[in-house]
């Protein structure tokens, strides 16, 4: 029965993986395809980290919410295409860049939600790395994008007026997978930003700290990133991205490329604080991949709690969750409390633990 | 009984996520620390996964399996100080760095398995960049090196020289959860590097495509990277190590700072393939986080297969699991049937769904 | 009257430097502008440069010459403007992305060969980044935008929709004098590739080595730059640039962004090497800056030798300096007389200097 | 007489370019190693440039100077080597790493000033790159540990315990001549940073704003850095630095690789303004290169004015420059006036020319 249930998600099926899963929220957001108090289902294994997200939703809704927006969205594959000469290669390039029309003709035969929306050539000598740009409609769009681009393969090779000596269908330029600086100038799936403005009292009354302070730390810390050379600069996207990718049905190894983005603390002229975070690179959908599995929906629909879910609304959840965390990490590191944190709940997991083990 | 079980992993408790497992393999490793053949529990609701990294396992193990070393380790803590002017810094960054032997002992009150290897100051003006670098034995170590690193700033506060106006735990230069370049100059957890060689013959046969063209893809890919401004350059580690992270009950949310690193391709004298993966990042261990866990313990009982499993040994399978991933992945794109594979794959799913749903 | 010759070059005159040109070439080019047999004057104080590139050039050209194209141009400035929300900050960024029609008006009250050409804008919450991008005709162009950014910035006071905090001509996200690796995704100045192959024979008799060899240390040295975390991967692109820019009155501090691209070896099917390089950020004009003064005009009017010279032609002549440069570098490093050029060198000037002093 | 003069620094010599020096200072600076008030010979061909980075020196002048510290030296070689194994290239690797004493000697033999100082070897598949790190004393280095590392590589040969295929005198990973993240985590040259304290009252008399706008300019144009993907962030390191160097007589092309680092403001608790620049990739020599040339050395000597100036001091006072530059220019982009300077400067520059040409 459960191989059947997960035939179409795994090969080699031996059995079933349980994680715990916590709730983290309120979190109220007036984004642009979001709006309401959210309840965020996170699955994880680490100690602390629905606690601290919490925190951060708490403080957010407590200071009024958030806002959020939806910048940009789009899923590219990157085909390349190897020549003999580099005549050829700006050739078949100048050819590709006016064949949006028809490419987008090839990839509608393969899928009934995505769109093809822009057509970008670069030439590298003899090398050509096409950028094929999607809309994916309400999925996160990996594999839409891949049979699309293989269509488009297709029509290239029977009316290319430049012959080629190799064709691939993904030539590691579209930032699959990986944490790429390109993803600022472009997108990756869905480029969201969220703000919040938390007043001096709740900074100090929530966090135990200042607003002063934790300008002070965003200044260090963002160029502590400078300085080991990230991409982008931030704190701890990658823990509440994995957890919800991972409650939702989301290919989780997105990670990598998803927790990407900017961390903005200032400080507001009536000495309050104002928070941004800006994410490139949101790879989620409502539908495929793991969201239609049975705990991954149930944990959809928590989230989704006052109605449908769009990908659009997902994604800007995602960014208001980032911001919530970077306000509880960067709190808790400049109240001094953030090993504190980690040490109590240590012990009290030990308790916690004997307790069991005696059970 | 279950929110009891997950005490020590998680906060506001609500249920559980089921995952399915598969298992790739066999893959045989000659490691420095990682001998024999081993089966890999992956965890994942992406299709084509696990049958992608099994191809590329038992592609290695005909070939008569892949060499792999444990390069470097250590995990980083980078508490951060502000001082009055540039001097102070300067005099602060000069006595820390001469503290190595007082800083582990103040360490040591907070670990048995952990030990405090390096000291090195970064100055950027009237900012100190501290990073503490760590052994961390058989755990991750992200939260020992956290404890130990804040009995070190007491320390610090006890008996520094020259006074600092903020000092915050962890200042974002350590990498913890993110890909940054630095990686590649230090280390982040455990470096990790594995190797193979496919004759031609098993390149055709298993892979329907030849050496040739596999370096040629590489090439491109390569420079792909480069182009799209990538930390290393490399296919699809985020996959597999995703994949393993979650079924082993390690952080999955390190996937950000580990899928990050070197593939390299190259045709041999002999006309066959060379393949080598390089991962300065692999945050692992045997203990702590969600190892305790029954499926996650269970799975890494699985891996270990011939016998107790290191945390090493466990690095170096990640290394070789990477490199069964990139070569099944550049096969296919070489062969043309990366799309293929996903199309016939989606089609056979359809039909097992209306199977299940009949059911 | 040097005061007065060099009055529009600088402030604070106090006399002049001499520097010593050198001539390399010919350097045989079949250009999309550039066409012909170019020698090259580079102005340097470094031995060993200018015959190391006249060895280059010299090997292109008796392998019948090198192909080189154009791919992109434009320059771009970046203003930035703080709104007091997200909100504002996204509604004036879908505002001015429809504006491009009038503020190409408004820049064509400040330059009769600029044109505006694309504007693009980056919300990161309550700022925004708003690039400019220009074709500047003949001149490298900085100035010009500068200007014209700034008509445009009086026209958006007059008519934004939505009011900011602040506004500031340039917000850093342009890549002004500086390696970014947005320059891959957008263009700076102009984007140029150039490539050659040469024989098996050549390769022997002109640089004592192998193309196998020479495609084996660019598959090393590709890595190595990826390692250090470079932006491309290159050798010594800075140091042609560096001397041609000088020579030729380009604007030098420009060799930060303009030393950044990709070098890319490799065997050909009959045994022979195939070389390229693509750079997307030669900043370079035939008028404006320093290509008034007589010894600059001078050197460009050896480099134009067979009739006028365009900045698209001189664009693609630094692409084929800095593949002349590659390949001679690379052919020193392959034959192991990298060090011993230099040593040799430094002995012979020794003894030169030694005449020099004796007479 | 010109070109034996020359000898010792080009080929194919066919005489001489000519550039305006301008003066830029009084600069006052208290660093580890330069101390009291210098006047800086900027050679440049780009109006504008002398007067902004000499209001700059002033300002900081007036404000009472800027502090400095040279924070770290050396300069790496890193040949690379490739092993028929993954275990052959780390066997080599760890004999490499102890054979500091016996690679010392060896290079003692090319150089009575140059030291190595430490061993570093990469192992990424069956390739190894060995960082060399020298201390270069008064030169800037380059071709000092060409020639060690060439003796190194001798020495290697003779007594390596693992044998190579292949071993290159510089794989690309030295970060020579190029931009790199890796400057950071090490030292390219000499690391310096240099720090100022400004008035709000000067901030409003000599640059028409407020420590406020200053800052905040700051944050937006730090970001705006990161969003394009610089190596750091700053805003115009590049050009004073090429002044300096071309007046100097020192490589013009390591601006490539200097114009790196750190510039960070903020408001000071009174109200004034914080300014600090860092730059890990000062590549700088008293002797050798070009300092030897008449006009080069008389602006040496019009640089140490004082005294004696050492390598060391040339390198802080490069930093004290490059704060000089981002405070007149970020002052300028506050004030609104950027355009206005430039705009100005080209109207009086018409004028001038004008009269040049009547004359």
């Amino acid at each position: 029965m459960s191989r059947a249930r997960f035939a179409r998600n795994i090969e080699n099926y031996i059995g079933m993986l349980v994680l715990p899963v916590g709730l983290a929220g309120p979190l109220r957001i007036e984004g642009t395809a979001a709006r309401g108090e959210y309840h965020f289902p996170l699955a994880t294994t680490e100690a602390a980290l629905v606690a601290s997200y919490s925190r951060g939703a708490q403080l957010i809704t407590q200071a009024g919410g958030c806002a959020a927006a939806l910048l940009a969205e789009g899923v590219t594959r990157s085909p390349g295409f190897a020549f003999r000469s580099l005549a050829d290669a700006a050739r078949f390039a100048a050819w590709a860049e006016l064949q949006t029309a028809a490419f987008a003709a090839a990839a509608s035969t393969t899928t009934a939600h995505g769109k093809l929306t822009a057509v970008r050539a670069a030439v590298e000598g003899n090398h050509v790395y096409l950028d094929l740009d999607f809309f994916t409609d309400e999925a996160a769009g990996q594999n839409m994008v891949t049979l699309a681009a293989d269509a488009i393969l297709q029509d290239i090779a029977a009316r290319t007026p430049v012959r080629y000596r190799h064709a691939f269908l993904e030539a590691n330029h579209s930032g699959d997978k990986k944490a790429a600086a390109l993803a600022f100038a472009r997108v990756r799936g869905r480029r969201v930003s969220a703000e919040a403005r938390i007043s001096r009292t709740l900074v100090a009354e929530r966090l135990n700290t200042t607003p002063e302070r934790m300008a002070e730390y965003w200044r260090m810390a963002a160029i502590g990133g400078v300085l080991a050379g990230t991409i982008g600069v931030q704190g701890q996207f990658a823990n509440g991205l994995a957890a919800l990718y991972l409650a939702c049905g989301q290919d989780v190894a997105c990670v990598a490329e998803s927790a990407v983005g900017i961390t903005r603390l200032e400080l507001t002229e009536d000495g309050g604080l104002y928070a941004a975070v800006t994410l490139p690179g949101v790879m989620v959908g409502t539908v495929g991949g793991g969201t239609g599995l049975p705990s991954q929906r149930a944990c959809l629909d928590i989230l989704s709690g006052n109605g449908p879910l769009s990908a659009r609304a997902l994604a800007e959840l995602c960014a208001a969750l980032a911001l919530a965390g970077e306000l509880s990490l960067i709190g808790a590191l400049c109240a001094g409390d953030f090993a504190r944190a980690h040490a109590q709940r240590a012990r009290r997991l030990r308790l916690a633990r004997q307790e069991v083990c005696r059970a």
